[in-house]
C-alpha cells in the first residue's frame, strides 16, 4: 500500500508546482495563508487516500473537523511552507502521516523543486528516494539547530527570540528555513541536528516524527513526554546525542521566561 | 568580457560539487570552517581570472593580505555558506564582484545546486540566467528578512537575537539560509524582501550588492551611509519601499541595545 501512495504524493507534487500565480488568501492570524494551491493539493489527496483507504479519517491543515480517534487517520499538510511557496522560495513540502491507535505507522514526504520523496514505515527505516536515512552524531557545540518562530502566535515571539539568544553561542548556528517539514527531513537525513519550535500543528509534525525516529533521532514534547498527535504541542527533534542537552537547555529558556506564556 | 566570467564560475561550480567529502578545517573563531573544497575553487578562480584579466587584483574569503586600492579588484568568496556545504545543505554559492575605483562594476553569483547563475553589470540590470530580475514592492508587514547571525562573533549574539524579538512582530517572517549570497540573490530575485546581518565581510556582500541595486533594491551600511568594501560592515538590503523603515529599526535597536558592542 505504501507504494500506492507514494504514487499519489508524487501526483500531488505535480499539481502543487504546476500553479503559476496561485490566488493567496488571510486565515486571519498574522502572517498565516493559505493559497488556492493548498485547498486543490488537500482535496486532491483526501479524494485519492479515501479510494485507496475507504474507512480511513482525516486530519488535515485546511479542514476544520479535526478529531483524533484509534482509528487509521490521515494526518496531512497539502503544502507545509505556505509563505515559502508563494513567495517562490522552493522550500516548501507535502507531508502525510498515517496514525493508528494514535501513533504513526507510516509516512510520505515529498519536496517536489528537489524530487526526494522521504518514506518512512514503523520499525522498517527511513527513506530518501529508496536510500536509508540516518541522523546525524554531531555533538551540541557543533550542532546546526532548525527552529520554528511559531509566526502565527505573536505571544511567541519574545519566548523565540531569547531561545536565539541563548541557544547560539552553545550551537554552531541556526537555520529558520519556513517549512517544519524540510526541517524535519533535513534531521532524518543529518542537514541539521535538531529542530524546535514553541508551538506547532499535528500536520507539521506527524509524519516528520516518524521520519526521524525510523532514522535512529528522538522526537518529544519540549516539556516533557511523547509527541501526542491530538493538538498543537510544544515540539522537538533532535539526534539522540544532544537530545537531552537540547530539552533541558529549552525546559530552562521555558522556566526563567517572563512574560509567563501558554505553550 | 562577462561571457569568459560565466564559463569561469560555471566551471568552479562543478568542481565544487564533485567533492563527495570534503576535508574540513577548524579557522578558530565559533563556527568558523574551512574545506578542502574551498581552497581549490579559490585557486581556480584566481588562476583563471588572472588570466583573463592580467592587471587585476584580488582580494578573497580564504586569502590572508586583503588590501583594497582603486584598481580592479575581483572580491571572492570561493563557497559562501561553507557550513551547508559540508552538512550537504544545497545552499551555498560562489560569488565574484569585480571593484574598480572601490565601486563594484560587474558580479556573477552561481548556485551550483539550482543551476542558477546571477550576473549583473553597473548600468545594464540584474539577471537569473538571462532573465531580468526584481526586486519586490512587499511592504513591512507582509514583509521575509533574511537575517545573518554573524556566527563568527559571539559578542553580537545577543543584538541578533534581540533583533530577531523586535523584528518578528513588525514583518511577516524571518529567514535564517545560512549563506549572506543566497540571501541576496533571494532579495534581487523578489523571494525575500530584505536581509540584514550586524557584521559581514566584503566577499559576503560585494557581489550580491551590485545585484540588488541593478535589481531595483537598496543596499547600505546599517549605520548609515553607503556600503564600502574595505572591511567588514553593518550591512544592509532591501526592495526600495522598506529600505528605510528596516534601517530605522535597527538603528534603534542598536541604539537602545546593552552590553555595547563594536559593530
Amino acid at each position: 500500500m505504501p507504494q500506492r501512495l507514494n504514487e499519489v504524493i508524487r501526483r500531488a507534487g505535480k499539481l502543487m508546482v504546476e500553479y503559476q500565480s496561485p490566488k493567496v488568501f488571510d486565515k486571519g492570524n498574522h502572517a498565516d495563508f493559505v493559497t488556492e494551491a493548498d485547498i486543490a493539493v488537500q482535496d486532491y489527496l483526501l479524494g485519492e487516500l479515501s479510494r485507496l483507504f475507504p474507512t480511513a479519517k482525516f486530519f488535515a491543515e485546511e479542514k476544520d473537523d479535526n478529531v483524533l480517534t484509534d482509528d487509521l487517520t490521515f494526518i496531512v499538510d497539502p503544502i507545509d511552507g505556505t509563505t515559502n511557496y508563494f513567495r517562490r522560495r522552493r522550500c516548501s513540502m507535502i507531508s502525510i502521516g498515517a496514525v493508528e491507535n494514535r501513533r504513526p505507522v507510516f509516512c510520505a514526504m515529498l519536496d517536489p523543486y528537489h524530487n526526494e520523496l522521504f518514506t518512512a514505515q514503523q520499525g522498517k527505516g527511513a527513506f530518501c528516494n529508496g536510500e536509508r536515512l540516518h541522523v546525524s552524531d554531531t555533538p551540541l557545540e557543533h550542532a546546526i539547530v532548525s527552529f520554528g518562530t511559531a509566526p502565527y502566535y505573536s505571544e511567541l515571539f519574545e519566548l523565540t527570540a531569547r531561545t536565539v539568544g541563548e541557544m547560539l553561542p552553545r550551537i554552531a548556528d541556526i537555520r529558520r528555513s519556513g517549512s517544519a517539514c524540510i526541517d524535519l527531513t533535513d534531521t532524518a537525513a543529518g542537514r541539521s541536528d535538531a529542530m524546535v519550535e514553541w508551538r506547532l500543528q499535528p500536520w507539521d509534525y506527524c509524519a516528520g516524527t516518524l521520519l526521524v525516529q525510523e532514522a535512529g533521532g528522538r522526537c518529544g514534547n519540549i516539556m516533557g513526554g511523547d509527541v501526542t498527535f491530538e493538538q498543537r504541542i510544544p515540539f522537538m527533534a533532535a539526534n539522540p546525542r544532544i537530545f537531552d542537552a537540547v530539552q533541558a537547555m529549552l525546559q530552562e529558556i521555558r522556566r526563567t521566561h517572563t512574560p509567563d506564556v501558554i505553550l
